[in-house]
């Protein structure tokens, strides 16, 4: 365990935009998170990215192409795309319609079993990841247009 | 992104009770949250929730009464709850043994799929939130008594 | 609600390192935590538990030995340890590739239904959990060598 006096108070925010082009889609976030550390300098405390939206998430996993479709499979295991969802019956439902409403309960659904945010530790001026550890934004309901919040809020070395 | 110097640092601890009424249930925590926020004056930082229980969560979701269904339907889906668990075997368990035990294996395992806390951004003095997001506590063994912490944290605007 | 001017900072980064001995375990954290938050003597802030691997998790719930029987037969059943995954197919696989490489297509699965960091309160000078709960590194591809970041971020008593 290491206690230092703290420096300078250090926080930045942001918003990363995202165009997604597939339906199902991982966007690997790492180099640019990675980059706002640095371009923070700051020397320790979390980053927190969050999503905005109901029907994406954010994880993290292994960036391996085989690995990320069997992700996709796992999800269409465990709410199908091709299910039936209260949430897509436009006959019976009357809250938060919009026009050209996209039947997308299954999306909701695999929000719901992935986190909407998550916090990761800074130390030493580095974003803590493991050797295979990346940060995706997983776009469950594409293409979109998609915005992420991530917040670096910490001590500088300035 | 933007750097600013702090003005002065902010923190407010605060618990949320909360009586639910159901065996599962959706408490929207969205107002309260943004109240919380705007009465402790917090202008940048982090809004951490987390339930006290583990036959609870914290979700961020969209709030439509037919989707809170689907979720439901899910639950049972993932964990039924007339399936079996070892958990609910009072001839076998000895440990955590409370008077009035409910067998409630399924909300555990419901749980488990589910964040305990859950990490918000803040910044320009508001929580933020996507235009569907919407933050609940999740009752999955109710009907109880459940309590929520909440910590307000970063730099105030006076 | 309570406001309180901050009296110091305080920040503490650690590293526990756990050597796993099952393909499936739950390791407590708990009693570890409380002890960094006392040492650190943080009397108010958030708890940053964090994962370096992408086959492991961490996870806030009950400490009964028949219910986590219960998460592995849930496990189990959401992603099966003898299912086919892409992950696993040494033929078709060129990224990520290193030598003796286990099939982990499963673990991986387990890994993204769970969080891979969680973040908690601290109020009081302790940590803020409830009656029943336990923080765990899940591990699901052991026997393995593993390591947590564990940040400890707020204002000393001091």
């Amino acid at each position: 365990m290491q206690t230092l006096t703290p420096v300078s108070a250090c926080r930045h925010t942001t918003t990363i935009h995202v165009t997604t082009t597939q339906v199902t889609q991982f966007i690997d976030l790492t180099d640019r998170l990675e980059r706002l550390v640095a371009d923070a300098d700051l020397r320790f405390g979390i980053v927190n990215v969050q999503t905005l939206h109901t029907t994406t998430a954010i994880i993290v996993n292994e960036h391996e192409p085989l690995l990320l479709t069997d992700f996709q499979a796992l999800f269409e295991a465990v709410a199908p795309g091709a299910g039936r969802y209260q949430h897509d019956d436009m006959q019976a439902r009357t809250v938060n319609v919009t026009e050209g409403e996209r039947p997308n309960g299954h999306a909701h659904c695999r929000a719901l079993l992935l986190p909407p945010s998550v916090c990761l530790n800074v130390t030493g001026g580095r974003l803590l990841l493991g050797r295979w550890q990346r940060v995706f934004l997983v776009e469950l309901d594409g293409p979109r247009e998609r915005d992420l919040s991530v917040i670096v809020f910490g001590e500088t070395g300035r």
